[in-house]
């Protein structure tokens, strides 16, 4: 009887780990994400529990978990991306640890710099950038970005955002002197089959992007023009579906 | 005919993900790092030619990846962690590009943070860090991190550096202003057997890490100290071996 916290990966089913599958085939529960490959959740076993979080509060999971693990079960519980980057697994962690449950964590590969290489775009590269901060702009209500911070460090910049905050997030490093020329990409549902990639600069990429879908990612930083080239050598053009 | 940049993960073999696992099963040439598990080289059919990487230049492993590819071959480039992340891999990329090679990127699990993840260390956590900061400390002859900027940094800072440097690391951010009583913590060989963590504060984490090996990792944050409390839970203490 575990609790495994488990990455799904950023999109693409065939990017989940081969023990985090080996998992998932073997459950008497899955508690997964919507943003998870429904092919992933295809693989429990017959009979296994089929838990959609929807419309779940984060204490009803916890809940849900430490009730899950309390009866017995072999648990798994499929996260989009890795469970520890910005994915709320360690307050999972606490509240099995908190219930005396047996838990483990088994990461998965983040969005974080997979959709950008889906994007043809280095996180990092020599002599370009040394340096990669992520941040997560996802909450509407509450701005709480230090765009002064933010625009005055160095290296690539990965947000994980809603799609309808990208102008403020754009217009919020340019207003605290990110020069607008900064090469700039955002890519739509990275990794899956309908992905979506458009390059730009600061000052255009909300513009370039407004016709996307969630989930999104934007990459602020010189690395985005050495995506671009290297999607160009593919001959994809600044606006692309997947390759 | 394709050269794949497949990132193998953070050591354990079981994180590689199951379209880089595929690729290695059917390719023709794998090219692989020191740091790749030796279980996935193994996984390679009969007869493929295996390359390891050892010795080689970045400038010869383009060559030499140019030079299987233009043979016709279907090479996998395995690489430790994920091959755009401080991995080089865009350079390959474009020296492929450039060489008219169909080439493409398969993201690996990267060890920023599935590394911290196996010391129980969630990279972001609510109320607690809410942005991640990546750099490398490798370079032995230059000292290039910017302590004075990263010490003012909020959140989590990971180094993916060598154990020798981890005291100057250390101590530059302390000189540049950040506590020496912000928790810290190193893993050693992470996510593999004989991973050894060790949990601390900056002022003296190089004291307390010193016989670890290689590669190592540092995390510096409170989110340490969300680790070092999951750890405890299972009975773990503030100097460890792998679960």
């Amino acid at each position: 009887m575990t609790v495994w916290l488990v990455g799904a990966g950023p999109g693409d089913p065939e990017l989940v780990t081969v023990r985090g599958l080996g998992l998932i085939r073997s459950c008497e529960a899955l508690v997964y994400d919507t943003l998870v490959a429904p092919e992933l959740v295809d693989e429990a076993p017959e009979g296994a529990l089929l838990i959609a979080r929807d419309g779940l509060g984060q204490a009803e999971v916890n809940e849900l978990l430490v009730e899950l693990g309390s009866a017995g079960l072999d648990v798994v519980r499929l996260k989009g991306g890795d469970p520890f980057v910005f994915g709320r697994g360690a307050e999972e962690a606490e509240a099995l640890a908190d219930a005396g449950i047996p838990f483990d964590v088994v990461p998965g590969v983040s969005a974080l710099a997979a959709v950008p290489a889906s994007a043809w775009i280095p996180v990092t590269h020599r002599g370009v950038s040394a340096q990669l901060t992520l941040v997560s702009g996802h909450s509407a209500s509450d701005d709480s970005l230090d765009y002064a911070q933010l625009a005055a460090t160095p290296g690539t910049l990965v947000v994980f955002m809603g799609l309808r905050r990208l102008a403020r997030i754009a217009e919020g490093l340019v207003a605290a002197g990110r020069s607008a020329r900064t090469p700039a990409a955002v890519i739509s549902r990275g990794t899956r089959e309908d992905e979506r990639a458009v390059y730009g600069r600061l000052g255009d990429i909300a513009v370039r992007a407004a016709e996307l879908e969630q989930p999104a990612l934007l990459v602020v930083g010189e690395v985005t023009a050495v995506g671009r080239r290297l999607a160009a050598r593919r001959g994809l053009g600044l606006e692309h579906v997947r390759r």
